[in-house]
């Protein structure tokens, strides 16, 4: 069964695989079809769990508890549900939910692997962006995606590749802008001396939505934290070059 | 549970919020995703249900009922199953279901706002024009459907809307083209001098689909019924223009 | 209800009319839905039921039983389940599952019609094609199908049906290219002597994945087999030119 309920939302899952276990959180707006390169491979020695979260993919689109407590909060029941102590895969915003879900449940997390993730947003000017951007996606929400995701990628990333994530973005629920606003405020590096399980910084070396300086910066403030960077890819290191990601995750959760 | 199920068919439906209930019905072959840049505004002070009706998005698409009279019947259920009397706001054919719940059953119906409604269509060759549109849906869907779509949208409108649009039509099922049919005889304009229920004709300036003609005539027809035209706008003025389309349906609701 | 659950395995179908009964198998990656600008004549006085099979469309994406027998064991499943004996209508791959189905169990299938089929694979170079064709569908899915998918349809397709194909192999999953590898070394021939059940090869003429010599090849192996070919289709005929492909079916079945 491919669906879970959890605080009165059904959420989709996939769940193949035996061994270790690996749970994938994607980023903003898109579901868990965006590790599906790296699947067939990982699922040969591990349990993998794909989530899409709260708003997003073939989950529900609730009106409320979009929020990175309300998304913490499914995360936590989901693991419970499934029984798991998985090695918490999180790309984008998606790393914001593992650290925060290691820093709160320690015990339900084994390791966290942020990927390309925010960690804390810079304060420089993100609050008017956010706000900006926000009410663009009102606006027209198409031409706004069009115009934003293909910054996601490294140059040179194909159209397809491209066009295949605005239309996930459309397919999922706007009430997840919610979060844009909440991050521009989050700042997790004085607790993050507190993170009681161990994690890896996993970075595109191009990333040009979040700059190689915040996993850094994090990792500075995180004993034992460690980053690794993937040379030529930007955002979405697990889309734009499956082969290297999968390698370089074996590593970090071997 | 985002699903209902009613005359044997699988509904899909979104709920959230409290306070005067909204419910929007979709225009052919789309799905309850056109509302989405609308509801985080509206949520806020009403309960909003989206519905995908009878053959559209991710409702099942039967082979039959689907007639005029089988997605009201739909409605009649739907309405009950939630326990709502709402306001319903139908875009195109949905502006049609709208009327015709209204007529038939006005205890359920708090208020009809009809967006670019086709209310009646004009009989001056329209039944040969769909007649020729049915084949070619058979023919070549996805060509005809490139062809035609890009008129629903006022001069303007960014190339992503409309793809995304086109999308949502191929995802739909293709039993609804019967309603095309049954739509060039449809002349409801004798009736709704009986609509016990407050309806406003809520239309794009631009709209090339259904002339201003149209809704004007049928508020002429109808005691009470008025006319809020929305400029600038074309066929789906809640795609195009969200903000405004929420102003103009506060003030109606209001 | 639009699900069956076969093998620990949800499966998506749709089931619509009355009469004999047709059941659709769609090719490698995409779903029912390829099927359906032919099912509104066909419904009329069949009952039809379009199956998403493992790995494909709504149905469940499970890591394992992505093989012919797995495929074929699920139809068995699915025909039981149903209580229908079905000409089974396979496009591609899913004329070689029906092909396959009805050598097992000759008792649930009424006849079989073999769309554009592989049948067997000319096994010159495609071992080490399919292997190139595997690795670039890890590095790079959506360009892959891009470069490849034009040539599933015959010269002078629209684009818009091109893309929606892409996009619909892009939403299923992935564990079902290990169905490829298997292809490549798949070879019926000495066993369709031993065919109990009626077979069509329906094949388009211009058809540049599997030319017309394996359905060719593949009836002179079996009794009775005819072979049908519609002028002017390439791989995908049911797409291509529904109204003629329909009516070749509705001629096969009578």
């Amino acid at each position: 069964m491919p669906f879970l309920e959890v605080n009165e939302t059904r959420l989709h899952y996939e769940d193949a695989g035996t061994g270790p276990t690996l749970l994938f959180l994607h980023g903003w707006g898109t579901s868990g079809r965006v590790w599906q390169s790296c699947l067939p491979d990982l699922v040969r020695d591990h349990r993998v769990v794909t989530l899409d979260w709260r708003g997003c993919g073939r989950s529900d689109h609730p009106a409320d508890g979009n929020t990175i407590a309300g998304v913490t909060a499914d995360l936590v029941q989901t693991i419970e549900a499934l029984r798991i102590k998985p090695t918490v895969v999180g790309s984008s915003i998606g790393g914001l939910f593992a650290t925060e879900l290691a820093l709160a449940r320690p015990d339900l997390v084994e390791r966290v692997v942020a990927v390309d993730s925010p960690g804390y947003w810079p304060s420089t000017g993100m609050l008017e962006k956010v706000h900006d951007l926000r009410k663009r996606l009102v606006d027209d929400r198409a031409g706004t995606l069009e115009d934003w995701v293909p910054n996601w990628f490294a140059p040179g990333t194909g159209r397809g590749l491209v066009d295949w994530t605005i239309r996930q973005l459309l397919d999922s629920g706007v009430y997840i802008d919610e979060l844009f606003t909440e991050c521009t405020t989050y700042e997790p590096r004085r607790r993050l001396k507190d993170l009681a399980v161990p994690i890896t910084y996993l970075h595109g070396e191009l990333d040009a939505e979040i700059p190689l300086e915040v996993p850094r910066s994090c990792a500075a403030a995180t004993p034992g934290a460690r980053v690794h960077v993937l040379a030529g890819c930007g955002h979405v290191p697990h889309q734009e070059n499956p082969r290297a990601f999968t390698a370089a995750l074996r590593t970090i959760a071997a």
